[in-house]
Order: structure tokens, then sequence, then C-alpha cells
């Protein structure tokens, strides 16, 4: 099959890209796979684990033969990655990232790979845990999951499809969308929550008495923050790369939450249950409609 | 054993009241259970279901010769059932609540249940779901919660033992606290995150593309989430019962949240990386924390 990626570079071997090695592979949909990454243990483990054959620790000694290469760092570091395997890519090499932000993604795609445009897939598995490096994979994150791919205007259909054939095999649903709309829907669903559960956990953390406050935090609660112990370099990328959609959805959800705190002073019932209510139906709606994915 | 329960009166038979008469069968420390409540239909699948083993649909007949009456009734309804047992309690009838603000029940008990101060327990367990209803209720809910008893300066010892025991025969631990600590306690870790997942839900709901924003919701939003599901009739009430102590986090949270869209606006990533770590050591370590508790 002409989809069946030969060598696969993975740039970045955390979570995410550990977990499409290991699926890759288990769909035995690749050949070899070279990691590369700043720490030498995390690509040790890696080998050991069997999510990578071998590794090298330079990015451009890590791309060069493959005819897939994926960009799995904070989004933070894409820049100077891309800018470290421009001259070291085959001709045909398509290359994808999988960052929460494409919007900073395609301006440093354009400023350092100019020449590979054609062939560069911005894309943005939605998958995830609160979990954290290669330890942390596994074969299965994207089985049920979305994979919103933004291709640039010189994406060629080619590579599109290669990209898109990659992330099918391992078993996620692949959908197309815009750049700017993708940022502004990612802030809504993912960004914003994030930040709200890291602000939350803060917020307790600076009370006086947060020792006994935490104590009688019950499950709703470590459901609610259980993303505040994500990856926090990864969240600072994501922030700063995408600042004007999170702005927005900070500015909206203030508002909101202002409206909120007006009618819990003014003890106005009618406007706690009627929001209370609205919540509820979405959010079941939410979850009925979802029972058949994998992922519940 | 005189903790034992001869007849217990569920004043609400919904997840809480459910759950606690279910433990108790199961533990063996309580005698006959009869229950309450405005909907016929709950009570009889709560009499199917082997949580009750009769039922009354007036609070007055239901406590009339028991020794133990628990009031799992939203805030809002606390202070009529109040008022329509206060004549047939039995003289040495033991009486607590499962509401979650004290300071309102407290009130609540001295407008309607003066002759009764020395036997009236305030109690709150730090438990639940999303879920309602007796359909909800299971017997090991309260296995290694914290069950926080708030006595009132008139309750006496031995009121405050025999609730004390109850609870522990559920496999909970059992604390004491002051009414306006707890009050703020829990603003802090319940009812502060319920309002911001049902702000949240509602703010994306009302986005021109919420459909679509839905659709692309991971298991992080989902899980964040999830208490926006909770009853909307019982969060009414909580507000309303403690308004106070929860404008107060709401105040606290939004400076907080203000301080973080500056930080974004700003492009302070190093602002946002110390938040961000903040946040989740002490996240993490509270989930060390608990890892020998039943509920994890």
């Amino acid at each position: 099959m002409s989809d069946r990626i030969k060598r696969l570079a993975v740039i970045g071997v955390g979570l995410i890209g550990g977990s499409l090695a290991l699926a890759l592979r288990k769909a035995g949909a690749c050949g070899e796979v070279v990691g590369c990454g700043r720490s030498r243990e995390n690509l040790e483990r890696a080998v050991a684990l069997g999510v990578i054959d071998r590794f090298e620790q330079e990015p451009g000694r890590a791309v060069a033969g493959a005819d897939m290469v994926v960009l799995g760092v904070p989004l933070g570091a894409m820049e100077a990655v891309m800018g470290r395997i421009a001259s070291s890519l085959a001709a045909d090499a398509v290359v994808t990232d999988v960052g929460s932000a494409k919007m900073a993604v395609a301006d440093a795609v354009r400023r350092t790979l100019g020449g590979h445009l054609a062939r560069f897939v911005p894309g943005h598995p939605i998958a995830g845990t609160e979990r954290s490096g290669v330890e942390a994979a596994f074969a299965s994150l994207f089985e049920g999951c979305s994979v919103i791919l933004t291709p640039l205007p010189e994406t060629e259909a080619g590579a599109l499809a290669r990209v898109g054939a990659m992330w099918r095999a391992c078993g996620a649903e692949v959908v197309e969308m815009d750049i700017a709309h993708h940022d502004q829907v990612l802030a809504a669903t993912s960004h914003l929550p994030h930040l709200l559960a890291y602000t939350l956990v803060d917020t307790l953390a600076r009370m006086d008495d947060s020792e006994e406050i935490f104590q009688y935090a019950a499950g709703g609660f470590r459901d609610f923050t259980r993303i505040a112990s994500s990856d926090p370099v990864m969240w600072r990328d994501i922030c700063l790369a995408n600042r004007e959609a999170i702005g927005e959805m900070l500015a909206r959800f203030s508002n909101a939450l202002q409206d909120l705190a007006e009618a819990v002073q003014g003890g106005d019932g009618e406007t706690l249950l009627s929001l209370f209510h609205r919540a509820k139906a979405v959010r079941d709606r939410q979850i009925k409609g979802r029972t058949l994915s994998a992922e519940d």
C-alpha cells in the first residue's frame, strides 16, 4: 500500500508522539520508527518500551531518510525544531505536527520550512490525558477520537491524504478545518477548561486553610481538576500561541461568571435555576450523543 | 447495641438518603426504614429496590415512632419539612440532615424545631455523584468519605454520638466542624467548582457554533463538566443558602482569572508557567495523598 510509512520520525516522544508510534506499529502501518528528543533517558525508555526502534538527539539526523515526520514537541519548541530539520528533510517527506494551536504552527512553518509548504500538514489529535512522557503512551489513545487537519493553502492533496491515512490507521476519525476556526473551537473546548482548572486549584492553594480545604475535596472536585495536572510548559506555550482566541473565551466566560455572581448576590433563584437547567440539558445531551464512542 | 437504629425515617429518598438507607441495612445497623417524599413513583421504586420498607407521603406521619430522622431534601425544602415534622417527632428522636450549607439549616431549625435543638445534629456527607433520585443510590457511596457534623451549641453529646455512629456504620469518617467554617470550605471545594462547570457549559452552549464546539470536546472537557449534570434545584438552593461564602469565592476566583487573562494578553510566559507549575504540584500532591482512600 502506498499509504504505508517506511520510516517514521517522531520528534518529541511523549504521550502523543509515543502513542502514535505504538498505534501505527500495532496496525502494521509503518516500518522503522526513529525517535528524537532532548531527554536521552526518555528516549532510552521509549526503545525499551518498544515505542521506537532507535533514536537520534539531533532533529536533523532523526528526519534523514524518513518519509513521514511528526512534530510532537510543545508549541514553544516547534519553530526551533523546524529550523533544525529544514535542510535534512527528504524532498518527498511529509511533515505534520500535533500542536493545539494551528495559526502559530502555520506561521512558524512559513518562516522555517518555506520550501516544504506543499508537504506540510498541520494537524491536531483531540486526545490526551493529563499525563505526559513516553511512559504515559498507549496504542489505543486515538481510537474513536477526532483528528483535525488544517491544511495550508499550499498543502498538496497527496500529503493531506497520507497524514489522514496515518491517523485513520490509529482508529481516529479525520476532519478538516480552517486554521482560525480550529483555534477558536479549541480555545472553547480545551484551552479555557484547562485554564479554569489551573486557576481553581491555584486559588484554593493560596487560601490560608488550603491544606484543610483540599482534605474535603470530593470526587467531583478531583474530576474537575484532573486537567490541572497537565504539563505546565505545554500549556504555557498553548496560551502564548493562541492568545487571541483564548483571550476572547476568557472574556466571554468572565462576563458569564459576573452575571452568575450577581444572581447569587441578589438571591435570584429563577435566573440560577434556568442557567443550571440549560447547562444540565446540554451536558446530558452531549454525553448521550457520545455513548457509542470509544472514549466513554 | 444502643447505637442501632430501630426505625429510620428518611425524608427525601434520593441519591444520598437512599444510599444511606442501603448502607445501614447492609451493615445491619437499622431496623425498619420509612421513606417519605413528594413523588409516589420514586417511593414505589425505593420499595421495589429494597431501599425502604414502606413509605408515607406526609412527613409528620413518616417520622412517627422513628428514633432516627434524616432530612435528605434540597435546602429550599428543608424548613417546610421541619415545620411539618415538629409536632410528630418522638421526644427522644435524633434528627439530622445532609444539606451542603449548614448555616441556613441551623437557622431553619431554630425557627421550626426550637423544642428539639438538643437532638438536632446538622450533618453533611462529602459524597455524591452527578446523578440524582433513588435509582442512583448505592450502598458503598459513603465508604472512605468524610462526613462533617456541625453541632449546634444546644446539641447533646448523645445525639451527636448517635449520628456519628450511623455514618461510621456506612464506612465514613466523621469529623466535627464549626458551621461557618464548613460553609466556607464547601464553597471553595464544591460550590465554586459546580458553578464554574455550569457556567462553562452554558457559555459554550450560547455560542453560535455550539453544536460543532461540543463535537470536539474531548475526555478532559467531559470530566471537567460532569458536575454540570447535577440537579439544578439542589444547586439553586445551595446558591441561595450559602450565598455569602459563595460570593466571596466567586470574587476570589474572578480576580485570579483576571490576573491570568492579563498574563495571556501580555504574553507573560513566566507568570503563566509558575501558575501552572504551582497548580500541578498541588493537584498531584492531592491525588497522591489520597491513593489509599476508597474513592480513587
